[in-house]
């Protein structure tokens, strides 16, 4: 209850914290399944294996045929949703879960996923991965307009938009909403007779389609239907929108005019699970691709490749591979470490406390190493580890990163420090490397990241990805940035 | 977190719970203070001294000129809002707070008042005591029309009437708002400008004004003034509508027709605290008249008198003064009693476990005693007390109650059970003594109540006091009632 | 768990707790049960009607025929061991139970009682209410014999004691043990075997034996047989061994040289429930018969009379009645009171907040009142509440005290403060009267309060209670006393 | 607090408890300071990089001069210790610490390090890290003798014998009991005086001495002197005894006869951290020889490496680099399962659901892979593992396993099932490679892994490590197998 220091201001003294402050974080996993006796339990287990997506808080809403049961909470769902008396108060073969990384919105219970709305026809719950680009531009319409907002999340405004459709049927009204939003999205949700889901027209944020025993289910990744043994369908193609209805038909409506796919590429480098299958391409695969085309274009010699654990690991083995160099565990780290560790006095800053990654001496002592990470955000984390590395030894340190410079922010549902936060926006490749502290730094090239994906590079006519935190080339127009002074509309704190 | 059993479906086997189902409840307390600098705190200490008009949650709103911040709990306000930690939470010099005994709406936190919504102008707070008599039609009509409800409380349906109001100043939207409700209410509400107070038409709902070192209060009783040493101003006015002006100046507004007051008389028979002052009437003196008129009306030959502890106390103080018999304390009662207790098995329960009273036998053992409590709802409370004096060897039993019998149910804030379960509802006079088990049973007339309150008698062409429950004569149409099947429409069940 | 400011160094701060740290404090309550299926329900229930006994932890232990099974919580009986989920933990027929007031050792889990130790026969578990007075002595004699304790209660010392005894069979040792000890105490244990229990040898501190369907139980006092309905059977004698075997039958042992009984004269004026038989007398009648005989003692002119609720109640109905003055509620409590309350900031603390007491102006405005309560300790709490009364508008406050000035400090298990903090130690009665603020203040002669117990006074040569608070009359050396710097034995402060 | 199902006995039910079931697990590990202006927090990091060697609690103790201080907790150390309000209970400049998995001794918090007694002399806090083999056998001797066991971890032996030492000096008390205790163990302990350490005759449990900014350290591994930036100065000595006192100054005791180090061979294997140093020799790098070791023992014609992680991690880059196969994640690891999760239905526990490991089946299908694990204990994981890599497409699977078949139980601190469970103690290696259902199946040969340790291979005259599980070589006599009923002298089950 009392968080004393846990989740209070601790910016800079929090070791961990700004370790973490320091790579990128995507908001959310969804999970939908409809008739399945074990919906929550299925659903709670298909969160676990998306706990990667989002660790703050997760909830789950279930169907009983007659009323609705919604558990919400703050933490992991294997802490959470791993007690039968939890499942218990879940009841029904339809249920949706969410788990959650707030980018907007304060993380308070309140904003936790999915969220409820008795509609004139009936209950309509709702979860959803990704952001909305003109979310506070529509938020300040309907408040206008009378809509009162108690959570300060982005999906509140979908149920806003459902129950104020003029329309009659609830999958009409989902379509009016679906057609007034703009940006990257993943809906997952359920009414008393339906499971719906839908992605945005770029399918910028990922969606898939999977069945166990026979029961549809919705879901970001494959590893949540891997877990539970269940069959892999298909993904959910952009702008489409999934109905199950009643009868446990699925139906497929693609109301919108339909657009080129842009898929995320921060999925391939960072997001998605390395076992998972996104846009038929294994991501372990890809990033192994992605560090040997970094070995090629930025060659070297060194005497180990090392790893940044654990998101540098399969772009270390590949680049390994490809080099011809051994790859060693030169960093260990400790997983351990939760949300935050002891606020550091002044005396104990000064340690340089390691709580999440330490160097393993032996390995590095005296070597030639090549570091490699999968991104750049701020670069405090990266000159820190670097700095661990000289000090157990490294004669020479070679960054490799298994993304082009990050340059541009992002408005579809992945968390970025602020434009002037961002290192490779404010320098060049040289005064990195001379920040970072290192003999030679290289990123891999935006054509070598397409070719690790299987294409032949960029197609600058028709870019392939949604790509712009590299190039600036955003996807769509970003209504709320003309809106000015969006930014704070929410003014009510609460602690709970 | 975990409460198995403690919420549980106990019914019959809660001894505890059963006890306390017995008594009528009413929903709530409100306070408010404006301009002092320990406001949260003040509002603290406020809520303590109301905490007898609702046990189940408690909440806190402040502004501090920025933002809005809140607190709501389950329990007791001194387990909640006794720590600095949590007071330091509620920064500013405005606050706003609630104690709760749910009857409409499921203690839920997401029930706890206050509620918040943000609207065009700024967030607005706000917290209720009583009950709209159409806060259902409303609700349906405007769910109709597109809005989200989310609490289930009635309270959400003030924040939607403002938030869809024409109008543009904030205090015009608020009457607009007020202007479509009917019921019993107090209102204790805020913005980032403002507080606000408003009480019902007939005043049913009670709401006073007082002032600490200058700065205004709004609060359900006076002794919510005491406990903070500030001084009593006025009752707010039935249909008036206070308002606090961001410069400290207070403004009464009646935009309204105006009636004549008919405040709940069970305010004065059970639900205020003895040392409260309403309606210019000290609560204690007016049940110990109460006791002394039921002396007269019913008298007869005993040899103690004996009061149900601890509600029945003051009127069995004035009985014993005014039939000149001894005053004795043959009923103990445990104020440790929690919510529910052990859930009996069979051999437990068979021993008629007495949590909350136990009989004084030495003081009841041979005599003929005079019980007295201030209300009989279902009986079955008053039966096992009788029968724990049988036991304790009282001679003869006299059961002398403090209000009239109680047929018909409230809607206007006072928790009952249905019809049905009343006891005077369904049996005659003589048929609850024999129930009940004792010698002779009397009820103070109508009549004599409002002499307890210092009026002649009731005028029945235009009656004084808000009596329905004696008299079936409602105050106002109760247009939820027209509306079949009003009860169910709150579809979402959540433990949190 | 986290408690900021709750246990915190609040002293004079926290108004609250400086109220009750204005009162004696017990101990402890105890209690068994052989023999019941539902023996740890049962405890729990007689533990509850204990709770004003000791409120600030309880524990049960129970046997289950092959191991033993043990709850200790800090807080209420009804707050931690009302859950069905609890209570099943504690299987078996026999169960012994402890609700605990600190007095020696710091209130952590620890500490909690029923402490258990397994020796060399089977485990042993045991509690106790009362204080010994050689408790310290031995304990540093067993520490340089290598003894480890890891409690810091007096409790522990028994356990010691039985497990290093050379007799054999385990009941040899139990006596072995308590021909050791010394001062006021009556203890209830259990082996695998059997229920004991042991009061000293002046029955300074209560014992009782009751049975339910013919099953033996110990308890503190009668109320807690009440509870459950079991039969009243007699006190434990003083120096009495109680042992149930295993088959059910019960032995009384007598070891030791008997002798006159003195048992503690405050059980009647403060201590026990007011429905409790002790020595034979109701304990309600005992305090009504002081307040009678306060009124012939010094008699006075007055308009009513008030009490100081509740300990001050029985006195003062006894007190109206002799003087035939109205009684009246002049001071309403708050019973929702926890244990603090807000650490006030300066302004709040000058507001003199009254979280217990209120003033019932309407009574008290004008009045002549004579203001009894139970005794008075510190003065601090009476000063105030007679300052309450004058800002009530009291005409002339008289003060009477239902016992003697308290002067002297106890060693048998009550908590008093230092003995220079008792104010009837520091002044005479006339400059306690100054320093209250009363017109008048009268006390309980000590023949008066004999009488009120039906002796014809008190026997100076032989004494019939423990009086020495009043006296100085010790019933017993007190070996702790002579060994210096007995005090500080514990070193070790655990938050848990 | 209530924790149904978490920690309840879901045995087969439960896959994650039952997948970590099948690891071997040691007791604790162990951290002091002293003189450091922050000992506690200090302690704290040392723990938080000693996390894996226990996870189920977490205690510190500290002495701030006057008074110890002492806080325990379930759970991690970084959930636990990680706040200041926390740490500034621990005030003073000498602390130690434990973090614990049990094997003796239920987990409760009773039982959760360090404990604390009070001597004749003082305090005395300690903690441990092993097994005492006469442990049961002096705990039921000194009960026979009078003294009380409270918790029943086996750390409590050690403070009884002090306790009872006739000596007079601490020190030489602490001296005398160690002469008394058989097995393996590392102490570290404090009075309000000294820190001290023990390490036992055979050095099997590891104890390593450092200093940070002149401030002398004990930890358990390395790792805890790295994670604060301390300097490893050395190993203490088997038998050593570590004096630290009250001016700074250290000393070192070798009171007993010196016996030949015999260190723990799992330390290497399983234990420790990659990145401490043991004996001289790198964790990391001796698993990468036992690695390049198996693949020369073994030979065999593949297409992949495939860790199971993460303790197979390095034995496999070692095997794929002698074997010149690519290594390759071809198993997912999920570091967020908890201890439990959803106790399966029927129809869940059918889809064999993967909490903690998933299949890599792009890397996987269709591959001759070479499994490296560390050992095989029970062998249900591996046999799990086996078929979800079968199912991924494997073509073959060839089993390699890092240390030598697992025979014999062990009695120094290390948490096995009972022999009849062990597969390699039932089972020849072609039944093993059956019941797993590989193709192949080979351990490293006891030669072998002692070449990866350094060593030309065993001596078998006089082995260099303590490797009882493969040889059945048991350094020492274990005298409480030979006390009959040894295992159940603890009656008392408490739940807290």
């Amino acid at each position: 209850m009392a968080n004393d220091g846990m989740f209070g201001d601790s910016c800079e003294l929090d070791v961990a914290d700004h370790m973490d402050a320091d790579h990128l974080h995507e908001e959310c996993g969804v999970f939908g399944i409809f008739g399945h006796p074990d919906a929550a339990a299925i659903t709670a287990l298909g969160l676990h294996a998306l706990q990667h997506r989002g660790q703050e808080a997760a909830g789950i809403v279930s169907f009983d045929g007659a009323r609705f049961h919604s558990e919400r909470r703050l933490g992991l769902v294997g802490d959470n949703f791993s007690k039968r008396s939890v499942i218990d108060q879940l009841p029904g073969t339809v249920a949706i879960g969410h788990t959650r990384y707030s980018t907007t919105g304060e993380t308070i219970l309140r904003n936790v996923q999915p969220l409820f709305a008795e509609l004139a026809g009936g209950g309509f719950a709702v979860c959803h991965n990704g952001n909305l680009t003109n979310g506070l531009t529509i938020r300040r319409q309907l408040i206008a307009e009378g809509a009162i907002y108690q959570a300060t999340s982005d999906t509140e405004v979908i149920l806003h938009l459902v129950a104020r459709s003029k329309r009659n049927r609830f999958i009409d009204r989902f379509i009016d909403a679906l057609g007034q939003i703009e940006g990257g999205y993943a809906f997952v949700g359920m009414t008393n007779k339906k499971l719906v889901g839908a992605r945005d027209g770029l399918g910028i944020r990922p969606l898939v389609l999977g069945r166990l025993d026979g029961h549809p289910i919705l879901a970001s990744e494959t590893c949540a239907l891997d877990i539970i043994g269940a069959k892999f369908e298909r993904e959910v193609e952009p702008g489409e929108i999934i109905v199950v209805h009643e009868t446990g038909e699925m139906e497929s409506l693609k109301p919108f005019p339909i657009r080129k796919a842009r898929p995320c590429i921060f999925e391939y480098v960072y997001f998605s699970r390395p076992d998972s299958i996104a846009g038929g391409r294994n991501v372990y695969q890809v990033r192994k691709n992605i560090g040997a085309i970094l070995a090629q274009e930025s060659p070297l010699s060194a005497d180990v490749v090392v790893p940044v654990p654990d998101s540098g690991v399969p772009a270390a083995i590949g680049f390994a591979q490809a080099a011809n160099l051994p790859y060693e565990l030169g960093i260990i780290r400790n997983h351990y470490v939760g949300r935050t560790f002891i606020e550091p006095t002044q005396s104990i800053r000064e340690l340089g406390v390691r709580l999440k990654h330490s160097a393993n001496r032996a390995v590095v002592d005296g070597k030639r190493i090549v570091l490699v990470d999968d991104s750049i955000v701020r670069g405090t984390t990266s000159r820190k580890i670097v700095k661990m590395m000289r000090e157990a030894g490294a004669r020479e340190v070679h960054f490799r990163i298994a993304c082009p410079p990050i340059k541009y922010p992002d408005y579809y549902g992945i968390d970025m420090p602020e434009r002037d936060k961002l290192l490779a926006a404010t320098m060049t490749i040289e005064e990195m490397r001379e920040y970072l502290g290192v003999e030679s730094l290289a990123f891999i090239s935006i054509d070598g990241l397409y070719r690790a994906l299987g294409e032949p590079g960029r197609n600058n006519a028709a870019p392939q990805f949604t790509d712009h935190y590299f190039t600036g080339d955003y996807p769509t127009p970003i209504a709320d940035l003309v809106s000015e002074g969006a930014k704070q509309l929410s003014l009510l704190a609460e602690a709970s």
